[in-house]
């Protein structure tokens, strides 16, 4: 059986920072926002972490996300609630996407979604520090992935989603058996209600980035990376950019990994990828901005990526920068084209938020900002299978006589 | 990257033989079933496999099924399509099943379905001896991974459905660029235009065990089974059990693996799970029978069972036998009941089939079959994802005064 889940390991968290003034917390606390009212970031004793293990420790260990123990907060072995959280493939689109670009398929987590590692690590710690009770705006996935993870260890949920919710993500969250609600409104008026809950003392805050763990939890995106591409980042990652998180996330990794001595000080470029619909980190981008002003009537095809204003925002835009990467926005046509582009030639069922990075992609090569030989990875942040498809299947006659040649 | 998919391997194949007769086959050639019309089964030199190849060479190998390489048939490493056939993880379900339960979650393979590992590996032979056009009779789920890997290499597909294949795989199979069909009747119906068109030379007859080495891909259960606990087979595994070449793949897994002294003589018993509605094997089973009869107006809500007719039955009966096991048939209701169980309780969807395997092990239990405290594997064959859930989500007014104690 998988001994990341049953060893004991050391821990090497020292404290926690305000992301925007640097002020401390202290660790094996409850934690919302800083007192600046912005998200707080996991700090580890990252000397002594070197000394405890090294990349051949990690390489030794089954896969899951949970090799990484050392570097992740969780402090004790029983407060982990596992789904199988798996490594996931990178799966090369040579026909849809060229003969440099993997798509890491993140659809292929617990609950389908690339949410289930925040979730995972932010129920764990949720655990680890006695909530009993947690509340959560989201537009589909990351609901899913709370209500199993808490299912799972008995602690209630309730969740509130935007209107425009894909159907099969309402409908997963209650059968995992979450409290769940459809607003009319967007993500951050669903979020508003949930502040208000919290402030009452009715439940814990899941939003994202209001709280400090689901962020270490997407880090081991960044972790998976340099391990499967043998401790070389890729030139460029695509993301698909709603809250952020991930993109901060692998952001904070491949910091913690240099620092380490793990990797080099190569960074890929990040190109924060969202919906012409629904673009607010790119109109900052654009505009040379520090932060990004909420995108009123946010519309895409991409639920996942329907975040009007996110609190992380200048997180994103700074690792962005940094990177030397970009925000970039596509329209859902393109988004539904790169979908169906890469299922027929390639085989692989992408989500829309996935799709639009492939949309991305297609353009950012177009634009010059990418070259066509440069190692890419694109997000593919859940299954396919959960997205409404075209439909099909003509019907045949069993008593007819049937054109064999026509079929 | 996985070197599973990129270095040549030494491969071990002799030829084939048929499962009833024992007749000796070529290998390398195209075949179907048998003189016998029965399935043909791919023989290895398990002696000079033994002396190339140990546990500790698969230990040290990336965990997808192309670990197996030289105990699978593929010649060629440009034959292998793969889309990151990952191992599958096996996830405790305490609340809902027990403490010594498991499930095989396959639902993580490409296409959410185990039915990846069998077309994964009949796709890449059809690619090493040439075949240009397949068609298959499918319940849905072995379509959408046959349109999967055949878009990806540019063979052509044709696919036919029986009328009541779940909506979703209909869409992802024409999704991913094969030709589908709704037929006016059941698998066994639809195989028998296949059939047809096959002795026409339209197409090549990719129907359960019409071809040979879908079994070798599914057998990779079984090996994933002994590796991940720690070469130790369970007491007892439950398999949703239609076609059933998963049960026979992993009996004669486990026969290939003792003969390399890999694992000992236990053996799991292996029940066979049904559906009330449609269960030939079981009604077989019990009337000592060698061979089953076709079953009459099948219908389930568990379509993946719903197989009238095995042209493997005499197999699927011999491996349940031999094992101490035996066939299990479990109501719709009950079905149902257990898909929501494990996901209120336990955070884990299961698909109706999967489903189908923990009603039946609850049976067991209660019927002192099994006992609670023995090693038992269940087998989620696809993701909860794909079917169909209750409506849920009331709807909440951000506009009006909302009592925050009532959520």
């Amino acid at each position: 059986m998988n001994r990341n889940l049953t060893e004991d390991r050391p821990t090497f968290v020292t404290h926690l920072e305000c992301s925007l003034t640097g002020e401390r917390y202290e660790a094996d606390q409850l934690h919302g926002l800083s007192r600046a009212g912005r998200p707080l970031l996991v700090r580890y004793d990252l000397e002594a972490l070197g000394r405890a293990v090294s990349r051949d420790t990690i390489a030794a260990r089954e896969t899951d996300l949970w090799r990484w123990r050392e570097l992740l907060p969780v402090r004790r072995t029983t407060s982990i609630v596992s789904l199988g959280e798996i490594e996931t493939p990178l799966v090369p689109i040579p026909r849809s996407g060229g003969g440099s670009v993997l798509v890491k398929d993140e659809g292929r987590l617990p609950t389908g979604s690339f949410k289930a590692r925040g979730l995972v690590m932010a129920v764990a710690m949720a655990r680890e520090l006695g909530v009993t009770r947690i509340a959560m705006p989201t537009n589909g996935n990351a609901g899913a992935a709370l209500a199993a993870y808490a299912a799972r260890c008995g602690i209630e949920t309730v969740i509130l989603c935007p209107e425009e919710t894909p159907e099969v993500n309402v409908r997963e969250i209650a059968a995992q058996g979450a409290r769940v609600w459809r607003v009319n409104g967007q993500i951050d008026e669903c979020g508003a209600i949930v502040g208000r809950g919290a402030a009452e003392g009715r439940w814990f805050d899941f939003s994202t980035l209001k709280e400090p763990y689901r962020i270490e939890g997407k880090k081991t995106m960044g972790l998976e990376l340099a391990a499967q591409l043998g401790w070389e980042l890729p030139d460029a990652i695509f993301y698909p950019t709603g809250g952020g998180t991930g993109l901060i996330g692998m952001w904070k990794a491949f910091d913690e990994m240099e620092r380490l001595g793990w990797i080099g000080a190569k960074r890929p470029r990040m190109y924060a990828v969202q919906a012409s619909g629904c673009a607010p980190i790119v109109r900052a981008f654009e505009a040379g901005e520090e932060h990004a002003e909420r995108w009123e009537d946010a519309a895409t095809v991409a639920a996942g990526i329907r975040v009007p204003k996110a609190v992380g925002d200048f997180l994103i835009l700074r690792a962005v920068r940094e990177s030397g990467g970009a925000a970039l926005a596509v329209g859902d046509p393109a988004i539904l084209k790169a979908v169906e582009d890469c299922a027929k030639k390639d085989g692989l069922l992408l989500c829309p938020e996935g799709g639009a990075t492939l949309a991305a992609y297609k353009q950012a090569v177009r634009d010059n900002l990418v070259d066509e030989d440069e190692r890419v990875v694109l997000f593919n942040c859940a299954t396919g299978l959960k997205y409404p498809m075209p439909e099909a299947g003509q019907w045949l006659d069993k008593n007819a006589a049937i054109d064999l040649a026509a079929l």
